[in-house]
């Protein structure tokens, strides 16, 4: 972590062995000045997703922790919450019926849950829940539920002149409220889902007030929508874990130049959880049969990373 | 410029006065370690308009001076289009009908001249037409209608550990195309209109294709909506010259702890141009009658700038 003096850059969390080395070799190769494939700083982009790639997103989304006690406090002012789809299964964590939603519709009724609620006022809250919040089966606040090969991977790139970006389907002002902290990316550097907002003076204060509609879903083909709408060129790096990621990887992976594009495959029961093809809030299929063809490298967590999570007693 | 070595930063284009006065002391105060007024860097966010704010907009904002060789190109190949409005007023140069469009309007008009093409392309057609483009009264490329002064408290800010935005109703990817070289503004760091766009594989590579649909129209109460999206903080100085630029200012002056809110007033027709209240396509009307109750310091262009334009010699 940044806070604790000069980063570790010797990626000490990755096994030695393949991914790790394409990841050394790229780095060293884009950073060699004079070399044929030099790439300036300020072309050093790379775009991680969140959910899956730098943290953990079973059995849900920490999004979908976050609405859930939201939405108690909803319904204990309105108690017919408790007996209307989809609030019902969220509120009685009925984990069939989330899974047949989709994704998109699960975002949707969380985001939703911040209506009426002020940038500043979802902060404080974002920030109260997550100084709270436990995982439920790793009993480790969610913010300890980061993965550590990747914090190093961060500040690895950081230390070569990479500007790191999030680029994730979780709420954009959510991610902002920890990624400074945590993964030392600025909430200018965080793209993710939004909704619309509605400018107020209220008093005589500018505010900005959370709405219940849709802005941008940031998945799939909206990935690098979003990319080229925030950052405006194309990343040399993208880290993905779900067909979510796809269109980014396709993305960084297809331009002129040197491009890396890796993808997490939870392979790591033991560890952390075992899931790709099935898991319906977040497949990993496509992406993962089609990684040769792509040119995509796969990170196996059992085999690549030496440790999964941050020692307690570093953070 | 940042490429000519280290950047003078004594605002030796500003006269000394009340508006350079405001604007040391407060850098000064937030960044005075230990003061009362201190801002950590990592919150000294500074938002710019680009169109009035940091280069010229008369007779007409640069945007649509690209859009009209566009549509020339268009009109060739549709004979049609010089007998169709608001084509016609376009190709005709008619200004009166192009001011009576309304500012949103013809920026709609000059973003659809580019649907159909991808962020690539863009990018290059941009550069070509900055490259040889002229300003038809200046006579100057229009790179070199900026304002020398913004040139030199961009790097002042810079300088004092500032992050410097855009956040223009202008076309994002077009300031994109000679922001970083001009401003020293890296295109994730500006933010401005957009259209919708498609990702499509077009054989092996992922292109963005821009679409005839407007994204968001960078002006008035979206400016705070799009730097809440984009930047996810609130900055503590912005720069303006229109009322589409008062929702900003308010937004970033009615915040806790020290904050600077600034108005280019456009006073100096024999420099620049004159012009306020009844200039159609930006005016200035609410936002210079009520700057006193909102804080706002007026700079007049006339009055506060020992120079307007960069001596061609320097660029």
């Amino acid at each position: 972590m940044a806070e604790s003096g000069a980063p570790d850059v010797s990626l000490p969390s990755w096994n030695d062995g393949p991914a790790k080395a394409v990841i050394i070799d790229f780095v060293t190769q884009v950073t060699k000045s004079g070399g044929p494939a030099f790439v300036p700083a300020p072309a050093r982009i790379a775009t991680f997703d969140n959910d899956g790639t730098l943290w953990c997103e079973q059995p849900l989304q920490v999004q979908v922790f976050f609405a859930l006690d939201r939405l108690k406090g909803l319904a204990a002012r309105d108690a017919t919450m408790k007996d209307r789809q989809p609030y019902k299964a969220f509120l009685e964590h009925d984990l069939k019926t989330i899974y047949e939603l989709g994704k998109k519709a699960v975002f949707e009724v969380a985001f939703a849950t911040h209506a009426g609620v002020t940038e500043d006022e979802f902060d404080r809250a974002a920030r109260a829940w997550l100084a709270s919040a436990r995982h439920p089966k790793l009993g480790r606040p969610f913010t300890q539920c980061v993965y550590q090969p990747q914090l190093e991977l961060l500040d690895y790139l950081r230390a070569n002149g990479f500007k790191t970006f999030i680029v994730s389907g979780g709420g954009i002002d959510l991610m902002r409220a920890f990624a400074e902290e945590v993964y030392g990316i600025a909430p200018e550097q965080v793209i993710g889902s939004s909704v619309k907002t509605r400018f107020e003076v209220r008093g005589d204060r500018g505010v900005l007030v959370k709405l219940a509609e849709l802005g941008s879903f940031d998945d799939r083909e909206v990935k690098p929508q979003n990319i080229q709408l925030h950052i405006g060129r194309r990343p040399i790096l993208a880290f993905g874990n779900s067909d979510g990621d796809l269109a980014m990887l396709r993305y960084v992976k297809s331009s002129e130049g040197p491009r890396l594009a890796l993808l997490v495959h939870h392979d790591d029961a033991e560890r952390e959880f075992a899931y790709d093809r099935d898991f319906r809030l977040s497949p990993l299929a496509e992406a993962l049969d089609r990684a040769d063809e792509y040119g995509i490298t796969v990170v196996s967590m059992r085999r690549d990373w030496k440790s999964v999570f941050p020692d307690p007693g570093d953070r």
